[in-house]
Order: structure tokens, then sequence, then C-alpha cells
């Protein structure tokens, strides 16, 4: 078999591996299976070129276009998966293991992709909660708004998921506009090129969005500045080494860290044996000390049980572990692979070495267990230590071995459990596994500050939950102290890393151009037409129309209640409604003038307005009275494409009286033929 | 006079000055006038104390209950204002400038009161957005919350703003329930000592809550750990010293870094002389550089104006700033006091120099200048540069004269003018003067992301603009790169610097139990009546009413139509409906359907329901024919005391048709009787 070169990409080159390159062996075979890296790789060159042509091309995309090449991205890469899969059981990955890091980035890819559509607008900056009203008359205003780093994101990934690993950083990364420099471990790095070859080759991405190096950094860290963002993944020591960096502490570079932690997952005082909990709890902790061979940051290395179940709890995790086939990844039978190194095996029993002082072993034993297939390779069986002082312990609470390695431990009730959790020093994720919504509420208040990530499941949501290990997209994923103090993903949140948010204040006119949307205050703009008779295209922000006046009678708010049935005593009884706080008398229902304000604003006739979708923030100010009359300000606020056919118009309908006094304000929303 | 001893309070006790104290001068005469530290303080104790006491303390409080402390707070401090202002002149402050100081302060804490109640739960978690299915059928969720950090957070300050800049983090630490130890500069240190002094009598703070170092910190910062939070305002020297701590990388302590910078003012190209936006430009710097006698982190450094403009805005700044009154603060002409200390003026003078070897000096000589009313003291007259080539100038954009002191450039267009102002490398807020909107979102957009703040004004905006210096309390206050890379303040964003963010997965009811929040697939609550004929108390989250069902017909539609005049063509012209690819043909209003849900769901009679405020997000989801029948679920969803007799009630609306389908689903607001 010959030994694969994995080059790097840099300013539009691949780069074969060269001066200073790595070997890499086969976590199944030991054998060597590639080289990586080179230490004459133009570093100041990247970053001039990511700066320079990447930022710029991604810049100029709108949030709808990047989310839109993101699910492409993720498409190409679905349609060559199985060459993905093909190179990864070198890494001692198998088919399962591969779901995870390949079709579970691919998924990354697809939840940014709707979240970035959904969730952000078709523009090129973002707006950060609403309109803060600074000055007494509305004519002073305030917005955040989060606009893209101007500079280059760098990620520095873990070995364990090459794929899964580089997107789901490259996702919110190429979501925000900014260009990204990835540089995977270089153990499995090999799978991590293949697809940013791929990536490449969909022609999707604009020229400096994605670069790779294969090996070592050199000096990058060195040359980074304010715009740029380091984001790490991997363990404690080596992201402090990082972050102590005088360049990043300096030009305060941002720095996102998330570290492997040491996590617990916990059994509920309820969750006895015979309970479909007990049966979930050894079912998630078995599952993730052998996933991945225990190589996952997520993984639960302590195991918290009331102290009346532990023996029950070691008799389960033997009983389930026992059966677990360890071998050679392709075999069909294999349930767990390989470490991905012989290194890797030995930090991991280096680790074991020093738990043991503190906990017996109850299971596995690394001197005398079966491989199926493979007579070399970097397997490890599954252990499970038992730690009868918890309190006293240290090494089973701040040590990681990062394998099929975890630690149970009793505790006397819910309180100590707890204390025995934030010993961890700060986790990428602890589970409960409970029946009981009060032992999740005191478990949260308790611990949550120690976590990034609570994870709770029952005989309720265990159909469908993904996993204590799983991190989604939608979620975050970090945590504080030891695992870093950082947060990756959550959704929007995640795409917030790598822009800035700055704060706007101005004049309503000019955060309505900032924003492209409409503002209270600012110009009000007479469209040519009736704003209904008109195309989505047609319609500017500020578009507006005001309607004629109806008065509301007493006969109206009669006939309106004895129709629809709302009889409310504000409504009916003027008595009554006089020893209401809020009313003067008799008022119209909202729903009246709501409907009423349509019947003032609508076109009947056929055109682009298709549909009412729906309402938003309506709020009554003042009561209206019979006699009052009503007249309507309807308002082009936002627009948001929602198909190729289509678009949503967020409309501000504003109800005034014969007064000029707000009686309503709402957000209408009409889908708009484009 | 006597020398004023400035204690420290530590773990509940006034410690007088000891070993290690500073001498402390009044900055008008020159005269030593106070002495503070004690390097024997218990530093240890000191955390022990604020999160073995204040902590629990505050955590057992909500955010309603730590809101009206802060109000109350306030309250104190504003009726002992006077106080304040008599020790606060000997810092070289004017009048004006303690209504910054000390008013600011105040209404500072009144904000985040506001804030805490209106945006916060009565809660002690809050949510962080909204829930995320992660499942097929909604049994398992997500949602993310906060909760307080269990530490103390290390508030370091700077000495121009004694009072609040104590405040300004201490608000939202406070809110967030989390304790703090206050390090303020020593050279303004007592005017701190006395607002603390003054919140500890009024009784209104929990034990352990406040503590104050009037000195040096010890070695306090080796102690932190991964449940405190540093703040820290001043030089980026110090915060680079500081952050560079070991045992802060090593524990991901948070460092939160507030560092002065070199802020920019740009002249829009609209605003030439004898409009409203040049005179506003022109009023705006001058009163940046005298303000505080320029001691400010958010002054106007650099002043950026269209090189045609150059000559005329240094001729009106020279004729503006030439009526500048420099002398005592007591007296009452006095426009512009004196600089803090002897050692800041030579350090002001020091960077002047630097300064000077790239631009000339135009206006000020700090040889010769008028002082009323002293003759000690460290006073400085305001200097004004003209630096004529900023493209190839270094020391204008990066060396901070902490004083009275500015430098005008000259740019050739937009894109220059934001290539200037980028040149700062990160700044709090950089200003722009225009009344065109165009201009205002090619600058956001070309220079956001390298400042924490942009602040535009013109001729709408300016009789209610806060000024560029001003940070207020809803908006971000923090930079990237040169200024520190933090935020504070923001409103609501600010309290979460000093909570813990935690992604929380689970079933329904788990959700709803730990946020106190109903959540669609959560467990319904028959209740013992019609839920509108229980007070605000009685109500469960989740209590439950399901309707009859009510049929919908096509003479209700048509009737309804009549009545209010919407007869838009989907819900009259059964071809033209065909025709809408949303439609079946003819469909109900979809005010018709919320009218009929209220007529179902409403108890007529008298009750505790006062009113329906409002609704939010509702949504249509499946069209309605005639013939069709709707039922409703109404589900008490949240609350939220809002005075002292009622409370906002939050349900969620659900329509479902004849079968079971969602048509509709919305949250209505009720205001409650207790």
């Amino acid at each position: 078999m010959s030994i694969q070169q994995i080059a790097s990409f840099a300013a539009g080159e691949w780069v074969a591996p060269g001066a200073g390159a790595h070997r890499i062996s086969s976590a199944i075979t030991g054998a060597v299976i590639a080289e990586a890296g080179n230490d004459a790789l133009d570093v100041q060159g990247m970053l001039d070129y990511a700066r320079g042509k990447g930022g710029p091309a991604l810049r100029a995309m709108t949030f709808h276009q990047r989310a839109r090449m993101l699910k492409a991205l993720g498409q190409h890469l679905n349609r060559h998966k199985q060459a993905l899969y093909d190179i990864s059981f070198d890494t001692g990955a198998t088919q399962s293991d591969h779901l995870i890091d390949i079709d579970g980035g691919i998924g990354t890819l697809y939840v940014f992709a709707s979240k970035g559509r959904r969730e952000m607008p078709d523009d090129t900056i973002y707006l950060d909660g609403g309109v803060e009203v600074l000055g007494r008359t509305g004519q002073f205003l305030g917005q955040h708004i989060c606009t893209s780093l101007q500079g280059v994101a760098v990620h520095i990934n873990a070995f364990n998921f090459p794929v899964w690993g580089m997107l789901e950083k490259l996702a919110p990364t190429l979501l925000a506009g900014v260009p990204a420099i990835v540089k995977p471990a270089t153990n499995s790095c090999y799978v991590t090129e293949l697809a940013v070859r791929l990536m490449h080759e969909s022609g999707l991405l604009p020229e400096g969005a994605l670069q790779l190096v294969t090996g070592g950094l050199g000096d990058m860290l060195d040359r980074l500045g304010m715009q740029d963002v380091v984001s790490f993944t991997g363990s404690a020591e080596t992201a402090l080494m990082l972050r102590s960096n005088r360049n990043i502490l300096e030009n305060s570079v941002r720095f996102v860290a998330e570290q492997d932690s040491l996590n617990a997952s916990i059994l509920g005082p309820d969750a006895v044996p015979g309970t479909p909990e007990f049966d979930l709890f050894i079912k998630e902790v078995s599952r993730e000390m052998t996933v991945k061979a225990g190589q996952k940051c997520t993984a639960i290395r302590r195991i918290l049980a009331p102290e009346a179940q532990v023996g029950a709890v070691i008799e389960a995790l033997r009983e389930r572990l026992s059966k677990v086939v360890i071998g050679d990844p392709r075999l069909e039978g294999t349930r767990m692979g390989a470490l991905v190194s012989a290194g890797q095996k030995a930090d991991v029993l280096a680790k074991v070495a020093l738990i043991g002082a503190e906990a017996e072993r109850v299971f596995g034993d690394p001197e005398n267990f079966t491989v199926e297939g493979a007579d070399a390779g970097a397997f490890l069986p599954p252990m499970l230590f038992h730690c009868a002082d918890p309190d006293r312990a240290e090494r089973v609470h701040d040590t990681e071995a990062f394998g099929p390695v975890s630690t149970i431990m009793g505790y006397r009730d819910l309180d100590h459990a707890i204390d025995i959790a934030k010993r961890g020093q700060g986790s990428l994720v602890a589970s409960l596994i409970t029946h009981d919504p009060a032992v999740a509420r005191q478990v949260v208040l308790g611990a949550a500050a120690y976590h990034g990530r609570i994870y709770i499941n029952d005989r309720v949501s265990m159909k469908e939950s993904t996993g204590h290990g799983s991190p989604l997209p939608h979620m975050i994923h970090g945590g504080p102290g030891r695992a870093g103090g950082g947060e990756e993903m959550g959704g929007i949140r995640g795409v917030m890393h790598y822009m800035q948010r700055t704060a706007i204040q101005g004049s309503p006119d000019m955060l309505a151009a900032i924003g492209n949307k409409w503002v209270p205050g600012a110009t009000e703009i007479k469209g040519p037409a009736h704003p209904f008779t008109r195309h989505y295209g047609e319609l500017a922000i500020g578009e507006t129309l005001h309607s004629a006046p109806r008065v509301v009678s007493v006969q109206d708010i009669e006939h309106f209640a004895e129709f629809t049935g709302d009889t409310f005593y504000a409504h009916m009884d003027e008595e009554a409604a006089k020893r209401n706080p809020f009313f003067p008398g008799r008022v119209a229902h909202g729903y009246l003038l709501l409907s009423f304000a349509a019947g003032l604003f609508v076109e009947p006739t056929e055109g682009p307005v298709l549909a009412n979708t729906g309402l938003d923030s309506l709020r009554f100010m003042k009561p209206v009275v019979p006699g009052d009359s009503i007249k309507v300000r309807l308002t082009v606020k936002q627009k948001t494409p929602r198909t190729e056919e289509y678009g949503e118009v967020r409309w501000t309908v504003t109800l005034t009286n014969q007064n000029d006094e707000q009686v309503a304000e709402y957000e209408l929303l009409t889908m708009n033929a484009f």
C-alpha cells in the first residue's frame, strides 16, 4: 500500500507535504498510511489571501446567499459521502461512528443553512434585539447590529471527528461571512483533506473562503489581529499554551476554546431498577463509553448513582459492556473500533493508572480482551472503575482518560450529586436521567452554572432524544472552566462569534437605512398605488397607506359580541366596566378593532398579496369607547424572501383614534408574490 | 485640613488604611487630602465572604427582587447625592462632570431596575431564546437558560468616574445575582468609598453582596476560579498584565476589559459649513475635548473631516475652545476643571510630545494659558493638533493622551475616512455627523466591525441625542481590539456576563418545570373552574381549558366581510381563491377565527381578568373553509407580576379543526387581579 500524500490548500494552491512532514499510521494495523504537513507553507500569504479575497467575496453575499451555499455544500458532500466513509475506517472508527462524523457534519451544514434563511435577513447586517428609545420623542434611537469580522477564522480541530469537527465550526463562520483556515489534527487529517477537496471541487466556495493546513501552523497565531478569531478544540494543555500567546492577548484576538472535560451523568433518585429510566441510564452510559472508543469530548467520564443503586448499575453495565464486540471496524459485527493511534492508547493507559489509584477497576482488562479481525492497532476494552469515596478523591474529577473509560461513584442525596458534578470544575455536558421534573429543576439550579449543556432524559423523551454525547447545531456546545469557557454553535449564537456587535445610535431614518427595516418615526413613503396592489419587489421599506376613519358605535360592539359570542363584561356592562381599573366604561373588543382595521386597509381585488400568515407584538394601548373613530396607518416594515415565487412582508399597523392617540399597534405578516 | 482615612470594606468590616497605604492629593490644590489602602487585607476571607454569604443571598432573590433593590439603591443615593457632589470637586471635576458621574450612575441603576422588571422573569432562571424542537413529535426539546455564576465579580475601575464606573458594573452584576468586590482607582477612591458607605447604610444590600478595596488587590486574581469574573476598565497596558495572569488563563476565568481607545468622529461629506450638522460637529467635538478635562475613555481623539473642510473646522474649534474657562471647578463660571493628578498631567504631556512629532499644534499651549481661581493643581488647556498626512502617521492612531487633546485629519472620500477610522485598531465608539442615511449605511458596513458603538447625529436627532461620549445602560459599551474586546451594559446583555448560559435538553414537562413556562407537549392541568374566574395567584402554569367546537359557515364569512369591510378576494371569490397557492377555495378570515375563538373561551361575567392587553406570535397554519369547525385550547403559559395589584398572564391559544389539525396558534396576554 502506497503512502498517501496529504496536501495543504494554501492561497489557492494544493501544497504537497514537504519539510517537517508527519507520518500517519492506521489505527487498525499500525502501518504508516499517509504523510502530511509542510513547514515551508507561506503563512502570511494564506492570511493575506483569506483577508484579501475570501473575506470581501463572502461579505458581498447576503446571509441568505451564504445559507444557500451551505445547503449546497451539504448536498455535495452527501452525494460523495461513501468516499469519506471508505477512508475513515483507518482512524479506528466504525460505520456508526462515521454517521456521527460525516452525516452529523452534513446535518450541521443543513441546520445552519435553514437557520440562516429563517432567522437572519437577506442582507449583510444582522439586527440584534429591538429598537431602544433613547430620547423623549423618539427622534434618537438605539439598535444593536452585527457585521462580519473583516479578518480570518483559524480553526484548530481535534482528531476524533475529522469531518464534523471542521463543519461545526465552518458552517457558522461562512454564514457570518468570514473565511476560514482549517487545521485538523494530523492523526486523521486525511479525512478532513478529502472533505475540503470535495467542497472545493463543488465550485460553490468563493476564492479564499477555505484553506487547509495539514501540518503545523507555523507562526500564524503571532500574525493574527483584532479582526481574526481562533477557534480551538482539544486538550486543556494545548488551549492554555495557545491562549497565552502574547499577540493574541495584546490584540484582544477572540479565542474560543472547547476542551475535553469530566462530564458527569446522574441517575435520578427516582430511577430505581425496574423503571424505564434505569434501563435508559445503562444504555446511555454504555453507549457513551463505547462510541468512537470513548474518544469524545462529551463522553460520560463520571457516573453518579444513588449509593443504594451503585451495585445494580455496575452489574447492569458489566452485562451490557461484555456484549460489545471490539475489532476491525470494517467487519460487520464490530461495535467498537480502535483508538486513533498507539500514542493515544498509551496516553489513555497512563491516565487509567492515575484513576486506578483512587478507584477500583470493576470491568475491562486492557491486558486481556478479545479483538476481532485485527492483531495490531490501538485497541482497548471498555473499562469501568468504581470510586468508593468521591469526596476525598481528586484524580477521578480532573483526569480525563480520552478513551472507553468511566468511573462510577455513589451519592448520598441530590445535593451531594450536584456537589460531585461540580467537582469537574466546568464541563461540556452533564446528564440527568429522571422522570421527576422537580429533580430536574433542582439539579439545574444547583449545577447549571458549571455546565454548557444539561441533558435530561426519561421515558417520555427517550424515543426522540439524541444522546448525552451529541452536540446539536441548535444548541450551544462548550462549557465554562475546565471545558474552556467557550461556546460553539447554538444556532445563530454561534454565528455571532465571527461577527462584531455594534451599538448604533441615531435618528429613525438612519436606523431604517442601516437595518433595511422601518422604525417608528422614520420617513413614510407614499407609493403610486394601494400597497396591496404592488408586488413584493415593488414595495419600498417605509411605503405607507393611511386609511379613512371609521366610527365604532355601541351597536357595532353589541353586534360583534352577539355574532362572535364574546360577551365579556367590559364590552357589555357599563357599570362593571367602570369598576375595571383599565376602562372608563364599556369598550370595543380588541378583535373588533383588528377586524375593522383590516376592513379599512385591505384591498379586496385579486392581487399580489397572497395571504395574511400571522401577526406579532399586538399591544392595545388605549381603550376605544362607543363613538370613537379609528383609522389605520399601514407601513412596509421589512421584507424577507421565502421561496422563488413569494416573500414575506412585515407591516407595521398603527391604529389611532379621532385625537390621533395610538389605540393599538402590531406587526402584520403577509405573503406577497414577487 | 486633616487627611481623610479611606477605608476598605472587607468581609463585613470597615478596614482603615494601614501598611502600604497610598496618599491622595487634590487635583486642584495639589495638597494631600486622603490616604487609602491596606496591604494586610484578608483577600481569601473577602472571596469566601462573597461566595459564602453574598452569592447565596442574592441567588435566593428573583430577578424582580434584585431589580427592586437596584431601584431602591438608586433612590437612596439620589437622596444623598449632594454629599457626593461636595467631595468630588477635589478630583478636578466640575458640577456638570458630577452630573455625568453621579446622576449618570444613579440613572444606570434605574435603567437596569426597569429592564430587570420588564425583560426578565420573576424567577431565578432566565430563558434565552425560544424552544428548539429536536425530535420528530416534539417529545424532546431544547431551551437555552442562564443561571447566576456561583462565584464573585471583581471590578477594577478607572479613576475618571468614581461613581458611574462602579455602578455601571455593579447594576448588571447584582441583577445577575452575583456579589461584587470593587476596586476603584486610588486617585478618586474617596468618592467611591462614600457611595459604598451610603449603599451599605441603606440596609438594602444582603450581607456579602458588596465589598470595597481602596488599595491594591494583593494576590486576589491568583485565587479566582471558574465561577468568578474580572471586569476591568483602564489602560491597555494594565489590561494586558492582568489578563496574562496564569490562573485566569488556566481556569478560563471570564475577563471583561474596557480599555481607552483612539475614538474617531467623522464629519460627513454633506455636512459643509452652513449646515446644522457642521455646527453640531463643532459642538460635539469641543464638548468631548473638555468634559472631564478630556479624561474619558470615549472622548474624541481623532477628528476626521473632508480635506476641503479641515480649515473651517479648525477655525470653528479655535473659536469655541478659546471661550472655555479653565479653573477651580467650585467656581461658577468654570467650564473645565483639572486633570485628576500631577502624574496624569505629566503623562498627557508626554503623549502630547509623541503626537506633536506627527502633527502640528493649532490650538492650546500648555505653557501659556489662564487658570481661574487656582494656582497649583493639574490643569491643562484644550489642545488641538492637525495631522496633514494621516496615512503615513502612526502615533496619532495609537497614542492616547488621556486629557483635553485631539487631532484633526483630512480625508479624501468616505472610503478613506473609513480606512482612517479603522487605523485605531478597535475603539469604543466612532461618531458620524451626517444627514444622509446612505452615508450612514456605508460607514456602518465599512467600519462597524472595528467599533463597539457608532453614534450618528444630525439635525433630526440632535435635540435628543445624548452625546458621542456617553455610554448608555441600554447599549453595549466596549469595543474590539485596542478597546479591550469586551462589552459592558447593553441592557440584559450586560447581565449575561455574570451568568452562565446552559443548553437544556429534555421532555416538555422537564423544560416547563425548569423555566416555569408551559411548552407545547407539556402536561395540561384541569383547573377547578373556568380559568377566567381564577385570580392571578390561583392559576397554575399549564392550567387548560378546552372549548366546545363551533362550525364556520359561508354565511359567517360573508356576514363578517360585510360587517368589517374586509372583502378580500380569498374570502369572497371561490375562483380567485382557488388560483391562490395557499387556499383550496374560499376561506375564513383570520380575524374571524380569532374573534370566534374569543367567543369560545371568554367567560363573560365580571372576574379577575381585567383586560386583554395584547397578542404575540400569531401564525395561521391551515386554512379554514366553510363547513369546518374550530375549537380552542387555552393554556396558562407564563405569569409575570406587574404591579402590587395585578400581573400579566400569557396564554397559549391553539385553534384546531374537526380533524384535530392546528389551524392557528398564538399567545394571548391578559392582566389579572392578584
